[in-house]
């Protein structure tokens, strides 16, 4: 039996849970991983440790591959034109990731759609804050193009001197800067699709998801009260950028909510933190649908098995032996995922999941079930 | 972190379904494996390649293990022996598994306990099972008390001539031989149980099996129509097996229903076929289940996630290129899983579930599915 062979860039938590549904559909599940003890290094099929500016490393990682995909947005040009030199397809592709990657692409590209963005602009001088700060009311939410995630190159400014350092930065040739209008959401949500290399489309129920100190806290699935027309109007949006950009895999297009509407605030062309839910609560999880996606499989039903589905990250805490964990938690219908990693302040460790019938009994329980995997500790922070 | 390792003894498909919840829980899955291309080699976090006979691979397997599991009853006594050296708890016990490794054995403990077997006996020669026809309407089931599994060892007789090459290999110092009434049965059920180290149990629901040639076919979750004080004596019967003999891990009671009343079939301690519904319509799978049963682990919730469940087996058939039938199935909730073998007909090469509300519908759906992976063949077999 020929088992296709399944190449990922990345070994931490989000190539880690690939392994499992990989393992189920026969493929293979072959990561390149920074370390030996990277989170996915015991768990995927085959293992290649280096980093992908590696040439050697990402040779085998491409070797007889059916396919390449990406944990994370950074990945170099040259693992693309390795990829195209062996005939390897690179999903998302290139063209499609620089809309994850650079946050001035994707602003640039969903206003050419028509889509739904916050008032922005590229800034590289002082005055260029200082005009838009008066244009949009004295605050606005500085980002670095490139380079930032979970809350990391994000900055609430509410004079242009709060920026005078990164456009120093800039002017030295460090990533550019743009300036949004600071939205007055009144929640954030994700509205999650798979894409597959066919186009065929399969959308996850829109989500609400919460964030603390930058950081992905709680996940709400289906999102509650949220309006249906508002409910489709996202989930279309998602299905548009799909599309429109021709991304293959999942992608994640975290919204906020704004007086019954939604405007955007990033891209994820991957699986997503937004979409662990989906592996206990619906018929197919987000990380069997990448796989699917990426190697032109169909698609799996979306469909949630349970009302409700809530999921809490695990941030590192007070615990240290997460395992210990599992035996203090009494919850039997909670389901507890651990990453293998080593725990820091603030760090994500693992998540959380229960599902059922009443929300606030849900929701309930999966914080105190995360809570006691953390050691009780509020969860520090960055 | 420290992740507890838990060592497993058989590289097939029932190890290999451990891996993925394994991952999930932080726990690292260490299996000794026959060959280095069997079905769990590349799934499993740490492989050891070698046989139970071999002391320097089951030492190695051993080294640092919290616990040894088995995915098969073949396990030598030199295993249990090199384990109570290290002080790695061995788990099911030898004292449990004997009850799956030996029908006589098992037929003697149930008859103690006064639970419902079949009238059988012990026969060594062709008087006795002459005697044993005469009294049963001419017609028995003639098994080797050890070796048989998947309708090997087990023969339908109708004349004590039947048995006359088994009695003779028995003479010679064969596996020991019973006969038990051929069982006038309306369907074959399972009630799985698992019980924790610590005494914990958690009974899943009772469902029906059907087999054909001796090999489980399919497998509808719950059994339909099923009395419900039947269901419960079901339950209690493998509860109390499971308490009476301290398994540890996953435990199978294969009954037959007969008039209103159930008869014991036989016993597996181990994840089971008739449980494999479970990873998809339970919200913690049996496989889950055994891992956290063998840590003494709290158990997890054995709570059905959907009306309907169906399993159905697929046995070699027609096609050898599995993966293919992956991007052939049109059902999208069809939740299709391989175990990476090579395909031999009627060996089980992987299984399909699908749950919903209406059971016929689900039924056909499952079926059409495992029609299209297995390529469309009648599936041949033994």
């Amino acid at each position: 039996m020929t088992a296709p062979v399944l190449a990922v860039v990345g070994g931490g938590q989000l190539a880690r849970m690939m392994t499992g549904p990989a393992t189920e559909l026969g493929i293979t599940l072959r990561v390149l991983v920074e370390t030996a003890d990277a989170p996915t290094a015991l768990a995927a099929h085959e293992t290649v440790v280096g980093l992908p500016s590696d040439a050697d490393a990402v040779a085998a990682l491409l070797d007889g591959a059916d396919a390449v995909t990406w944990e994370h947005e950074h990945i170099p040009a040259e693992v693309f034109a390795a990829a195209a030199a062996r005939g390897v397809p690179a999903l998302p592709s290139a063209a499609a990731l620089v809309h994850a990657q650079d946050k001035i692409v994707m602003r640039e590209r969903m206003d050419a759609l028509g889509l739904p963005n916050p008032a922005w602009t590229e800034v590289t001088t002082h005055a260029d804050v200082e005009a838009f700060l008066a244009a949009h009311g004295g605050e606005a939410v500085l980002k670095t193009a490139r380079g930032g995630y979970d809350g990391k190159g994000v900055r609430i400014i509410t004079s242009a001197a709060d920026a005078d350092d990164w456009l120093a930065g800039r002017a030295a040739g460090g990533p550019r800067l743009l300036v949004e209008k600071k939205v007055a959401f009144t929640r954030e949500l994700s509205a999650q699709v798979a894409r597959a290399a066919s186009g065929q489309v399969a959308a996850y129920p829109v989500v609400e998801s919460t964030q603390r100190n930058g950081v992905c806290a709680e996940v709400i699935a289906p999102a509650p009260r949220l309006e249906p027309h508002l409910a489709a109007v996202a989930r279309d949006l998602a299905i548009t950028i799909a599309r429109e950009l021709d991304v293959v895999g999942m992608l994640a297009v975290e919204l906020f909510e704004v007086e019954g509407a939604v405007v955007i605030n990033e891209l994820a062309m991957r699986p997503h933190n937004s979409g662990h839910w989906s592996m206990d609560g619906a018929v197919t999880g987000q990380f069997e649908q990448h796989v699917r996606a990426v190697l032109d499989l169909p698609l799996g039903d979306t469909a949630p098995t349970a009302p409700w589905t809530v999921m809490v990250n695990v941030l590192g805490g007070q615990r240290e032996d997460l395992t210990s964990a599992l035996a203090a938690v009494p919850d039997s219908g909670a389901k507890i995922h651990l990453y293998g990693k080593q725990v820091r302040p603030g760090r994500k460790v693992g998540h959380v999941t229960v599902a059922g019938d009443e929300l606030n009994a849900v929701l309930t329980r999966a914080r105190a079930a995360a809570d006691i995997v953390r050691g009780g500790a509020t969860g520090g922070g960055t």
